[in-house]
């Protein structure tokens, strides 16, 4: 039984951008036997080079296999995809990792059980090189039997392939959530680099500096959690009106230097709403209620 | 000489807000002759109680130490209380612990240095329970000598007292430096908490994913800084513009989910602008071209 992990499976990968491409090649170096199909030919030839079969039209490429892995641009372009071809998918499993949102993947998810398709919706939270890795996370909701039925050929995708439940949207909204910290928290360190080198200081000098806050910040994000599913924000530490009058010493030497300060500037707005909801001696995740 | 420590010296502190008040008992707990003054007398009383002494003029105050520390709410308030009293402060040693961004600093530096006033401007970068302790943290920025002749009593106020040169406003940059990353990226963060929550979803039950991006995120500070002093953004492993179509996959989710989007749209603008300049087939750290 232990030979399981090896038995060479069928799988079809729709859409070979930079990233279908990545997950394919995963496919190929565990060894199975890869299926490949995209709008454009010659995106295919690098595969086919590595072993991969080449399929001419979809329906051809979802004949070849039962486990069918799509990523593509968005959900209207998976929709064009899929959808003419539907009778060719069911019964079949067909595993989305396009990046979308939580509503598309939902209504996917929808469109998939009326005709009868199993469904994954999955996220890759890698780039691209990392795609195979045994470090590499990618996400999957969807019906756990067919999460556990095809868990041995998406493995070759990434060590770290995780299942979070039936709710067909959470993967997009935990990728789309986890996206949001990485681009808003370094879009602020960059901020802070840019302040520097317009006051003529090097943001290497002040790296110590930015690592210690940032890990400052990274001992608040339990404490938060908490405060937010309880939408309890105790004041005894801190509190978002004080917070505000420190944003606008940074939007004012933001100013100064000439840079551009629209991030400061929405991220203070945001407490001026929390402030103007009655929240303005709470402490800082009480600014939820300025987003909500 | 090892008792130098220990010598008890006069020091005077001017404003007494809730950090003032925190920075007064700290001197006073390390047995520093402890002289106090602020616009209201009864914010001195509980001081009083633990050994400070009362001054009832500012003049009064400044005469009873060579060291003045003052922490205000700005420098429009700071420039009232010590421009009357320049002529008492000659000779002595002033240091402002008063938030408020660099070129306040430098021009009350160069104030200071009209009228022979010795100089440091510093930043509390802790909460004002953690004031005294030592892992809390401090930054100043003046002469060197004047630095190192009043350090034994400024260590007081925490163990890591940080020199970062004679510079007048590093330290109010470091200090926005810091506060920013800190803010804008747990604002991040509770965009995320608030998404979730929005989708019926818990933060605590995202927490792991939470800590772990933001880890991921942390590990980018060292390079993002090179590439910000070196205006060198490799487009190899990711790029702006398509970075910017995942920012407005976080700003579509945010709208279907009904909440508040206005710091990921300040964001796309800033990744917009940088494509606009011609940097959408650079690195993440190129939007830094979108912010200068």
């Amino acid at each position: 039984m232990k030979e399981n992990n090896k038995i060479k499976q069928h799988v079809t990968v729709l859409g070979l951008g930079a990233m279908g491409t990545a997950l394919a090649g995963a496919f190929l170096q565990a060894g199975h036997r890869t299926t490949v199909w995209n709008r454009s030919a010659d995106k295919m030839k690098p595969l086919l080079e590595k072993g991969a079969v080449a399929a001419s039209t979809v329906a051809e490429a979802i004949a070849a296999s039962d486990l069918i892995v799509v990523c593509v641009l968005n959900y209207t372009v998976l929709e064009k995809i899929v959808k003419p071809v539907a009778g060719a998918l069911r019964g079949r499993t067909l595993v989305s990792l396009t990046n979308d949102t939580p509503q598309k993947a939902k209504q996917m998810a929808a469109w998939t059980e009326t005709h009868g398709i199993n469904y994954l919706d999955g996220s890759v939270l890698v780039p691209v090189p990392v795609v195979g890795q045994s470090d590499a996370l990618l996400l999957y909701s969807g019906a756990k039997g067919v999460f556990d039925r095809h868990l041995n050929v998406l493995k070759a995708l990434g060590g770290k392939s995780i299942y979070l439940g039936d709710e067909p949207g959470r993967a997009a909204l935990y990728d789309l959530g986890m996206t949001n910290i990485f681009f808003i928290s370094l879009t602020g360190v960059l901020y802070s680099y840019a302040l520097l080198n317009a006051e003529g200081e090097k943001a290497t000098d002040f790296l110590p500096y930015a690592r210690e806050i940032f890990a400052v910040a990274a001992s608040f994000l339990e404490d938060f959690a908490d405060s937010a599913d309880n939408r309890h924000y105790p004041g005894d530490l801190d509190n978002i009106a004080m917070e505000a009058a420190g944003i606008e010493h940074i939007i004012r030497a933001g100013s100064d230097a000439g840079i551009n300060v629209s991030v400061p500037e929405a991220v203070k707005s945001v407490f001026d709403r929390a402030i103007a909801a009655g929240f303005g001696a709470n402490g800082m995740p009480g600014i939820i209620e300025g987003i909500k």
